[in-house]
């Protein structure tokens, strides 16, 4: 059986990825009059004297709501709410592995902006945090910067925050086996959605001065006017300072590094990767198929190859960050979730490799290492 | 330390009561494989395909949203979202405890009818079920009998039908008790809320012909103009054939059996129990503080007395219906709770006692009673 059967099977004995499970171990009577009536109105009328009490008394200190429309799953498109679901549960059971974090899908019926917000908005109440997840971009973003101006709790958006921590870790330590600094490369990055974008910002904010976006029209320049967004308008304003036009092919030239966020598989051919650099870094990120097999950028010449995937060296996985990230902002109840937060996230993730380890084939830690979360939870705590 | 100290304690310590459980023993990266990219990509995709699937793949088979904005929590009043937590996650664990259903709190910030219609059925992609609790009245049925029709997931309303549920089971091991006859006995309800209103249909469905319903204002009658709304019009239409009118004490005068779902403590004197007939019922079923303190019901000449309470005999408490029935419709995979399925689960409870067993003091099996859920189970699946 080749992995998608095996996973559909294994699907099928499961009937879900996730479950319930009590807290304590109910054995008599007097644990629910305890838990459940008459004694829960005690706890209810705690939290309604003083609102803070909820962190105590509740589960909301420690769960998170995993809120998709379904309309950009993996690389799979819109495939809708019901079919996002195992997506949604396989990243609930990443979220308590590797955080201990409760996180509940909620998958909804509706791609509207509006009804979205205000929707998270108004079942806030129940959850400690908010993670915004595989909703087409630019709704995604809008929704994103949304919700952290009007809840007073955390917000994270993995396929922008998330995937720009991995990237930037990957990077900067692909770049210290190839011997070239971040602030003297040139770096282009397809795809300008949530993840070309997250990923463009944390590179900036660990201080890259030459990076180019590319969509399906070409590079994304200051004055563009087509297929343009408010979000592409203001990452035209702070990347690509030499206002470089033209398509991928042209861009590429001559890169150092090529990060692939398009979203399609095998979107970038085995020429574009060969007219890059000595020592060329390629991200191909996009999940499951990635924007161009391993293979095939290894026989174009490329040095150093990441990809989302488990089945290749260098897998750039976002469950590296977010579950130790949420861990540290929900332990330190924190209400917002800061740039310098992700900064700290990803040097803790990079520098987990030590030099001596650092090489073509190992530049990120392992989506199983257990000891880079703790770093990471101490490294957010800390910023 | 008394009831409401140890059970801050227990809430304290515990911070939650549920908690999110992997289904499966990840051990390994080939596990993340399968259960998250790539291999979850073919469980969407089959999903995708044929939506039924979403009920081999997902936890929706089993999932159900308990949704309140807080309203009507308990006998506590109006104390909001937030105040409501700790009672949805008791909920939460009396589903899993006694009906291996997955249940999860959704508290919201709108008390606005068409608000929480909206997003119910926005969310509803993510569950199998939905349970309306502890929302005002009429807000509430208006609420559930709209998403009855309008969604096709099952839609229960405990508040509503579970007390209706248990509160027949309970009167019709009462009535065997005293040897009467339902359809012969004259019952007040007090309380013309969600409670009152189940309760009321339940019995009506069972057979009683003379049921007062009996709220602020006094009896409600067909005609009646104050205080109405359009729940009591049709309630009035059902009951009370007599078109009896007047205060609670002058319409309890000579009553067989009197229920008690006002959500106020106490609002029943002693007086008003006494002038009952001979061998008299009284259920005071206002939680956590009884309509009527049980003690004072037995003091005032109450034959058989039952209470929400876990403490004193005769628990009469949805937790015996609501856990079994979703178990039940979820197995049948169900898409509406009927009427007869919800008798069949009330003739369950009831029959469940033997008539050798039957006593002032045990007209219905305690909460924690297993094999009465299998019954339930049975008997509405039958239905």
């Amino acid at each position: 059986m080749d992995v998608k059967e095996k996973a559909l099977e294994l699907h099928k004995k499961l009937r879900g990825k996730i479950e319930i499970k009590p807290k304590y171990d109910v054995t008599s009577l007097d644990d629910l009059t305890l838990l459940y009536t008459p004694g829960v109105a005690a706890a209810s009328m705690a939290i309604y004297h003083d609102n803070e009490k909820k962190y105590d008394y509740t589960s909301k200190w420690n769960t998170v709501a995993i809120v998709t429309d379904g309309s950009r799953v993996l690389g799979l498109g819109n495939i809708g709410p019901e079919a996002a679901m195992p997506v949604m549960e396989g990243k609930s059971l990443i979220f308590k592995l590797f955080g201990n974090v409760d996180a509940i899908p909620i998958c909804v019926d509706t791609n509207d902006t509006e009804e979205i917000i205000g929707l998270v908005k108004k079942i806030s109440p129940t959850f400690g945090g908010i993670n915004i997840e595989d909703i087409d971009s630019p709704r995604c973003l809008e929704i994103v910067d949304r919700l952290e101006k009007e809840l007073n709790i955390p917000v994270f958006h993995d396929d922008q925050y998330g995937t720009g921590i991995v990237a930037l870790a990957a990077l900067t330590n692909a770049l210290r086996v190839v011997k070239k600094e971040i602030d003297n490369v040139k770096i282009v990055i397809a795809g300008v959605g949530a993840g070309g974008i997250g990923i463009a910002k944390m590179l900036l904010k660990a201080g890259a001065k030459n990076i180019i976006l590319v969509d399906s029209l070409g590079a994304v320049y200051d004055g563009r006017k087509e297929n343009m967004n408010s979000y592409k308008e203001m990452m035209a304003k702070i990347t690509n300072p030499e206002k470089i036009k033209g398509d991928l092919k042209t861009v590429i030239d001559g890169a150092d590094v090529f990060i692939g966020a398009t979203g399609k598989a095998n979107s970038v051919t085995k020429e574009m990767i060969s007219s890059m650099a000595n020592d060329s870094i390629v991200f191909a990120l996009t999940n499951p198929e990635p924007d161009i097999h391993p293979n095939d950028a290894q026989a174009a010449g490329a040095r150093i190859i990441g990809t989302g995937r488990s089945d290749f060296p260098n897998q750039i996985n976002n469950s590296l960050a977010f579950p130790a990230l949420f861990r540290a902002v929900f332990d330190s109840r924190k209400k917002k979730i800061t740039q310098d937060m992700m900064l700290a996230a990803s040097h803790a993730i990079s520098n987990h490799i030590t030099p001596d380890k650092l090489n073509e084939n190992y530049i990120i830690p392992e989506m199983t290492d257990m000891t880079v979360k703790d770093e990471i939870v101490k490294a957010v705590m800390n910023a």
